[in-house]
């Protein structure tokens, strides 16, 4: 049923044998045509350093040792697991060159592709080869309140509201105090969009020295890939607006969410496509990322790190990013945690706007 | 004095010797901080089939064979030339495990990357398991006349008007008797506007076998990277209206075209950058693709392939691409040639447009 839903299917197992992959190989030739259209990976470790760091994510969050109370026990069983397979395991190698694969060495110092063709596996192993085990915190932020959110306008490129300066003080400080103490090699992402950067505008960029290297403290980064679903003919207009002009693509965009795209403008599928780049790069950076953008944008970003809680891309659509709100994202070995941090205490601006206001209308 | 016009440099030279390779990383470390910029490249091919393509291929265009009159002679010094290196070459391998390099087996039927780190290094080393020696022809042309182009508008998302469905007509007889007869496999792209899509859709879509497996015809493939440069808040106006309403910014696009983005649209730089997709996919087919798109889209494509006659970066928003006209490009080992066909032979239209609305405004 699964195969319907996507064009790539993952099957998890240690398949330690030559003779166990050539098996399983040729057994789904059958459903997928071609050799080539399965890829084996492999991850080569004999770093001990990675080994020991891999031992102790694990031994946080693996399943298996749910309930386990001595942190020597779970070391123990998983470095007796470890030898077992080193043991047994057949490496890729010379006799398997008829295979697709990709193996990566001690955490990608080296990295082979064998008979990796095509778009959709060569992004595969573009994606394979930016993943690593090494813990961050991710943080996403929305723009502080806009003009255009003031206005319950979409789209558009207008400034912060004051209310919206209240928020990019606030998010500086928390940056600031909780951050960049921590982590100085932490980094800032916006979107090109007025909103986002005057949101991220007061954060400091110091000049400071990092592991004996100069580092500019949330240098930004400003990506077009990370700017608001566009809206197209739309852009601008209020909801009400649409509603009233276009009852038709009103309820289009209403009846399928995610496929539906603005007339000129885009879909969250475009959306989606779009931020290919953004996730490779979000799974190659080993600092911790904030990255300000934009409600739709977000919620594909949550989206794709919170795959426990968000089951379906149907679903993505719908995900709430509020307001003045940080989300510390912490992907580890088994999923990702999440907390959400309300940077501004009142839900009143200090221009006495509407609730309404606060919570403008989002795509 | 290149260095500050971009951030890559090739050095193209056969460092056949380890020691070689070792002293010139060391030398470039005082120039480049880190020995992880710079990339060793590789090519090994053993294959035979391979290299003797790769000897023809060269011998129709190395500039060293320029004037020698016979074949055998050219094939003999090259052969030669070839053992003689392949005696004396040291491959990269263990012993470089401390540099970073690319090493392509086969014409990319393995591919090695060691210690290739970060964003960019990320690009190059798609871009090089994206190239192949293989001849292929790559045909260039705009959409037909759009009721924008007309109306002398820039932008929208118009359909294409008579004399514009005129060029599809002489497109398609075009594609069919000299394209499809020697190249069933070749390929269709347009963008997502309209006005390209209708310029292909004369051309036929036939279920055949090639080489034994079946296949549709230049199904077409709609990709938004080659959509037109988004002219932002002036799409849909004239540039005499730009002009009058925005003097200003009229004046600043005119003083530097490459880097001047529309205010909330896009500049060519911008451009360039979402043309990076569709450059790798360009490289890494085998088959002859045809390309309907827009001016300044093709502008860069163009400037792309041919870089013997675009030398700079700022020339390539001012190449002519000429409507009704198909482009025919063929890369060789050592540049590219062009061959122009018109294939409406009147320029006045059906409906006697001026010569203007002939020869539209464009970004």
């Amino acid at each position: 049923a699964g195969m319907e839903k996507g064009r790539v299917a993952i099957f998890d197992s240690t398949n330690v044998s030559r003779k166990f992959r050539c098996e399983m190989v040729e057994e789904l030739r059958s459903v997928v045509q071609s050799r080539s259209n399965v890829i084996l990976v492999e991850s080569v470790c004999e770093d001990p350093e990675i080994i020991q760091h891999n031992i102790s994510a694990t031994e946080r969050s693996m399943p298996d040792y749910k309930g386990t109370e001595s942190r020597e026990e779970v070391v123990a069983d998983y470095t007796a697991r470890i030898q077992c397979f080193a043991a047994r395991y057949e490496p890729l190698g010379d006799e398997d060159k008829v295979y697709s694969w990709i193996k990566t060495v001690d955490g990608g110092q080296q990295v082979i592709l064998n008979k990796i063709f095509g778009y959709l596996p060569g992004r595969i192993a573009s994606f394979v080869m930016n993943l690593h085990t090494f813990p961050k915190e991710i943080y996403l932020s929305r723009h502080g309140q806009s003009e255009y959110n003031l206005a319950q306008k979409i789209g558009g490129d207008s400034s912060l509201t004051a209310h919206g300066r209240e928020y990019a003080v606030a998010l500086a400080a928390h940056v600031h105090e909780n951050v960049l103490r921590k982590f100085p090699r932490a980094r800032l992402w916006t979107s090109t969009l007025r909103r986002t950067i005057e949101t991220g505008e007061l954060i400091r960029h110091e000049d400071v020295e990092v592991d004996g290297q100069p580092w500019i403290t949330m240098r930004p980064r400003q990506w077009h890939a990370l700017d608001e679903i566009h809206a197209g003919i739309f852009d601008g207009m209020t909801y009400d607006e649409i509603a009233e002009k276009d009852p038709e693509e009103f309820a289009m965009r209403k009846k399928n969410k995610l496929g539906y795209r603005y007339p000129r403008g885009e879909s969250y599928l475009d959306v989606l496509q779009r931020l290919d780049t953004i996730v490779h790069e979000l799974e190659r950076q080993r600092d911790p990322i904030l990255i300000i953008s934009h409600q739709g944008i977000l919620r594909i970003i949550y989206a794709y790190l919170m795959i426990d809680e968000i089951k379906s891309r149907e679903e993505s659509p719908h995900v709430a990013i509020p307001l003045n709100t940080i989300k510390v994202l912490r992907p580890h070995a088994y999923g990702c945690t999440c907390e959400n941090l309300a940077l501004l205490k009142s839900k009143a601006g200090p221009d006495g706007q509407t609730e309404k206001a606060l919570d403008p209308p989002s795509h």
